[in-house]
């Protein structure tokens, strides 16, 4: 396994990422779109989820492929990122046919960021035109850090941000994720800089520090957010052909990467979440292994995209926590 | 927070394990008992579970507490320790209240165990007696490793085991975890002995050797047992004060530990699951920080318990796998 050439999700052919933000209101939209439908699942772990459009991801019901994925802030009001996006899908032609009428699938999930200083008075709902300037925006290269989703994220003690990451299996599949962290818990090892995903790191893409300790098993962790302020939501890729209860499972398997790069995870207050997505453009070499491969691989690149996250966040003027980096 | 006096799950007031095996057939159950009828919940993550009565777990269903949790050995034919401890608690006069009879409520949950050098040929099913001579042996002090439902348990590269572990917080409850450890995954890194659980051991409970690397992200997990030969089953139990809904949470959270000691975890051959059991004698101190305390708590103590199941194995006749102690 090694990283791929952009260590991006969309190092999975025919991925798309756009970011869209707004300083002022210290928030943003980020929205995964592909050059065709994409077969999709979803695994919820935290106690606190927001979302739009999951329940059809159930491997039993009709729809079978998704149009887009949107991460987004904003909390409840986020969500509306999904219909900017669903409006530009819709200009596109594209979307879930039906007779004459296409109906764009966009599931969608959002981060709490509505107490992390930035202006949250506004009249009318700024999400739906930030996620149609994300859709707008979609192309392979695109920043992380204080970008997209991660644009107002916050964790426990650095800044948050939106992390991406990417991996070439030895079998050939790729697998990528994209992540906005805003977790309750933290990414470092107590007062050091060692991130907790530091054993799945490739080529010092964060730092290199490694997590040697010291590790100090008494430690409780405290809250240093209020209630509802949380929540890291992920989306996982894969060019491997998988239907939605495969990708059910890959979301299921990448969640061990969340729960070893934050700690901890998945708290009642968080909404933690992982979408998974497959283009289907590579046949799976084995029904058996290599689903476990993908799982593995998944939780990998999901831990090492939460550290980039964190890593690679940007100081704006009004920051309530240091960046990594600082 | 610290190891409680036994550093077993039975420093939580109120339980008792009960052990049982038979080193010919070269598996075991475990059983868990209270004084008195428990709440509980159960999150399930690996991909082939073996199960029985977790349906009325789920937080809307009618019955509220279990009066016993079963772990097994073999596979579905494990299942029938079940029986044998419902019976034993009829016997007792235990039981789900309905007019003048009693229903026993046993879940359980199976490891696979099948192809581990055993005599799996008898003729009449073993593990109805096994699960009745675990329920008549249930104490407070018990040994671990090669006992129990792990008695027959192996993993990618250890001889697996029997765990447990307990923590007292810095606010009084105490919250502990038991374990049958038989993971397709690794407890260990790499080719070394050191435990994926290090950074949350105490006491050098399970050796003390850390984890300090060399870590190598580049690592693919090979699979060294063959499909639905693994699963790794937990309960961890608390004190405090929970409901159904509220241990659902305990034991979803509780699998940030699994995921933590062994890696992969939760793969599409496991059926790793965790249940979460509250004896409900010790109030919530706080209704917002507690469950967090409490979650990072069990996915700190079931990684300790999984550490140490493995490092408790000892040697048997025909041991397939060397034990880690060796």
């Amino acid at each position: 396994m090694r990283a791929g050439p952009r260590n991006l999700i969309t190092d999975v052919s025919g991925l798309r990422i756009g970011n869209a933000r707004d300083d002022d209101l210290r928030s943003g939209v980020t929205v995964l779109i592909a050059d065709a439908p994409m077969a999709c699942g979803v695994n919820v772990m935290g106690g606190a989820p927001g979302t739009r459009e999951t329940e059809l991801l159930a491997p039993d019901k009709m729809v079978q492929c998704v149009d887009a994925l949107v991460l987004s802030g904003g909390s409840t009001f986020g969500l509306a990122a999904c219909d900017g996006v669903s409006e530009g899908l819709r200009h596109m032609g594209r979307g879930f046919e039906i007779g004459p009428v296409r109906v764009p699938i966009v599931p969608g999930a959002i981060i709490f960021d509505l107490l992390n200083g930035g202006d949250k008075n506004w009249a009318q709902n700024p999400y739906p035109a930030l996620g149609r300037a994300a859709l707008d925006a979609a192309r392979t290269d695109f920043a992380l850090g204080s970008e997209g989703a991660g644009t107002g994220a916050l964790t426990h003690q650095w800044k948050g941000g939106l992390g991406s990451a990417s991996a070439v299996l030895d079998n050939g599949l790729t697998v990528g994720a994209i992540v906005a962290v805003n977790a309750l818990g933290s990414v470092t090892l107590g007062d050091t800089r060692q991130f907790w995903a530091a054993p799945w790191e490739l080529d010092r893409e964060f730092g290199g520090l490694g997590l040697d300790g010291p590790f100090d098993g008494t430690l409780e962790p405290r809250m240093t957010k209020r209630l509802g302020e949380a929540t890291t939501i992920a989306i996982v890729a894969t060019d491997a052909v998988m239907d939605k209860a495969a990708l059910t499972r890959l979301a299921t398997a990448a969640q061990d990467g969340m729960a070893r790069a934050i700690v901890p995870s998945h708290t009642p207050h968080d909404g933690d979440l992982v979408f998974a997505v497959s283009t289907g453009t590579k046949p799976m070499p084995d029904p058996l292994s290599t689903p476990f491969q993908l799982g593995h691989a998944a939780a990998s690149v999901l831990a090492r995209a939460i550290a980039r996250g964190v890593y690679s966040a940007t100081s704006r003027s009004g920051d309530l926590q240091p960046r990594w980096s600082a």
